[in-house]
């Protein structure tokens, strides 16, 4: 069988007539003779509306309930896009997670899902329909509703797409696709035809909010190629697919850049093993995600300076902790609110000496002074103050060649 | 056990807040060491908005779907009555029909429950916990979701009561019990405060709205003592009972009225076998419903004059079936739209002589024309003009000495 999965999102069954254009597009892969699996979200604003209600009821409303609850959006999208299926003439039906089943395992609100029983589907396809599967959600071991947490119905098309061995797993969504760099911060900003998953991990850890990393990892792990696509536009998107498969002669494939981060320094920190872990375990503790980190060489070889990055709505918390922990010895604390980390992603410069130097080199011509440098295989990440970001990102993408 | 079987409307639950009273609700009984097993409707408003977007997608939506989508209303109200009753201490969760399960037969958007599994509720209630069904809805033997139509959530209440032989099942809803007549007519309406079930069973055919016809007599089959009352107000409300236990000394327990009633009256029918059958079978064919019905004596033994009353969005329809069909002959037809059908019902008129007579005398002491009666064991039906309704209504109350 020729087995491909569509994933719509929110945005793409967020009226009815968008349901009528989703009805459309399973039609004409239906027409290329395609076994079709429809996964979609809630229609947009519905889940949001249902937490709402869950935070009247509750401001520490049950985990469990909450899954019966937002899971109820997905229940409601399916159901009306098999009924626009019928309505064009097709055999169609929603799937209830707890129909097929879909199982999972983890914590309510933040599971996974660890196991697909294709059965029923399977006959399904066979017969003909298609089968419009509610994302984001399976039942556990226990036989409740439980939602899977990061990644959402993505996760679900890419496992789905896994079970069945699908050519494709194509994420309907409202954007057209993955873009070289944020298309509202230059008119310069692109398409990309096809990216690796390491550089779509890279980029959506910084900010390219077209998917989740755990679901981009799923699809890696299973060789799944993803196509991100717009349900609104008739214009391919970006392939997400394995580097081999790739014929890009670009160094850089991405510019990405994050917001809203603050620098936090201590200085004078003792030098000495276990001082780091002693600021960053209570940090741990309180949820707070520690980014780009730096101590300085010591120059006495007793004292030395620490730096990191935080989200800036932390910034309070860090600072009582830091303050309030008796175990973090430090001379003096300095925070800064206002800087912006901004990155460059692509496999290219695995094999391409000098790109750190062109980076530097080139923010150096525009007068950007760089706070905090921190790497990877295929990323080069900056700390750089928040004014200085839209210059820097225009900066960037010329001298990579991502212009044109 | 001690179960009571609690069953909250649409209105009970319409809001946030709303909910939280009928937490309250069931805290009370909590606290007077009933073991309460909980039936919810969805929120007011909820299920028509959910109907409104299937007519979107289709003007012929899929009955299977429908119930998919519309059952999503009971799945939200549930989550958010257990998530409160979590809030306050109590041990609850939700019961989706399928977990249970709830088992259907018939039709989709009108299938009847026919069978529950009770182990599951029956663990739960006896680990302390108070389970929140959703009702309205259960699956059947393709595990699919069906709605049951007629009855609704006061049906899954009734049959819940049953399978667990609660002590009393209490409907609460949004007024305070069944009246004498409607309020919106007379002020000198008043609460009942105990009914038989076959007294309701006429009110409730007759046009009261508390509960469906369908869910009464299902209560009454199984001797499942009701009451109905209001989540608004902490008033006795209405015993829904069998005849043996009620001690009252009124004759007659209400009077009710329907409107939009259209009278038929076929002059010069053949006075022969059959002829009644071949005007009533189009018409039945047509799911048009006939109500009441008088032949006249046949004058010369060969011609009668036949009437029957319809509702009178039935009317022009009506018309067109006897006009069309050569097998009903007659020599003419007349129509009279802006009749009413006013009813007194007691089981006291059993043993009280005169009741008949009563009535008629007091109408036409009001000047008000009878134009055809019907009568049953426990009720007297008259179409009278529509203008006469309220008239008629206040000195019939009067007179069966339901004032005080």
């Amino acid at each position: 069988m020729k087995i491909v999965v569509l994933k719509f999102g929110g945005t793409s069954v967020g009226t009815i007539e968008k349901i009528k254009t989703v009805a459309e597009i399973i039609n004409e892969y239906k027409r290329k003779k395609f076994k079709v699996i429809v996964v979609s979200s809630a229609m947009s604003g519905v889940t949001n509306e249902l937490i709402k209600k869950s935070k009247g009821i509750s401001d520490n409303f049950s985990d469990v309930e909450y899954d019966v609850l937002v899971s109820s959006g997905e229940q409601i999208a399916c159901s009306l896009i098999a009924g626009r299926l019928n309505h064009i003439g097709h055999k169609s039906r929603s799937w209830l997670a707890w129909q097929i089943p879909i199982f999972t395992k983890g914590v309510h609100k933040n599971s996974r899902i660890y196991t697909i029983n294709k059965k029923k589907i399977l006959k399904y396809l066979e017969d003909g329909g298609t089968p419009i599967v509610t994302g984001f959600q399976g039942i556990n071991e226990h036989e409740r509703v439980s939602t899977i947490g990061r990644g959402g119905s993505d996760a679900t098309a890419i496992v789905l797409a896994k079970f069945f061995k699908a050519q494709r797993c194509i994420i309907y969504t409202d954007v057209e696709g993955v873009y070289t760099t944020d298309p509202n911060k230059t008119n310069k900003a692109r398409k990309i035809k096809e990216i690796s998953y390491e550089e779509m991990l890279e980029m959506a850890s910084l900010g390219a909010k077209v998917m989740q990393p755990v679901s981009i990892q799923d699809a890696r792990l299973n060789r799944i190629n993803i196509e991100v696509k717009s349900s609104f536009v008739k214009k391919p998107g970006t392939l997400i697919t394995k580097r081999s498969n790739i014929i890009n002669n670009k160094i850089i494939t991405g510019i990405s850049s994050t917001q809203n981060d603050s620098k936090v320094s201590l200085i004078g920190v003792k030098d000495k093993p276990g001082v780091a872990a002693s600021i960053f375990k209570p940090l741990s503790k309180n949820s707070i995600n520690v980014d780009m980190v730096v101590q300085n060489i010591s120059a006495n070889g007793k004292e030395t300076d620490l730096t990191f990055t935080i989200k800036t709505d932390d910034l309070k918390k860090t600072k009582k902790i830091i303050e309030s922990n008796k175990n973090i010895r430090f001379k003096k604390l300095l925070l800064k609110k206002d800087v912006a980390k901004i990155s460059i992603i692509g496999v290219g410069m695995i094999t391409t000496p000098g790109v750190t130097f062109r980076m530097f080199q080139t923010l150096a011509n525009k007068k950007i002074n760089i706070q905090v440098i921190s790497t990877s295989e295929i990323k080069i990440s900056v700390l750089i103050d928040k004014r200085s970001v839209k210059k820097a990102l225009i900066a960037l993408h010329k001298e990579f060649k991502l212009d044109n």
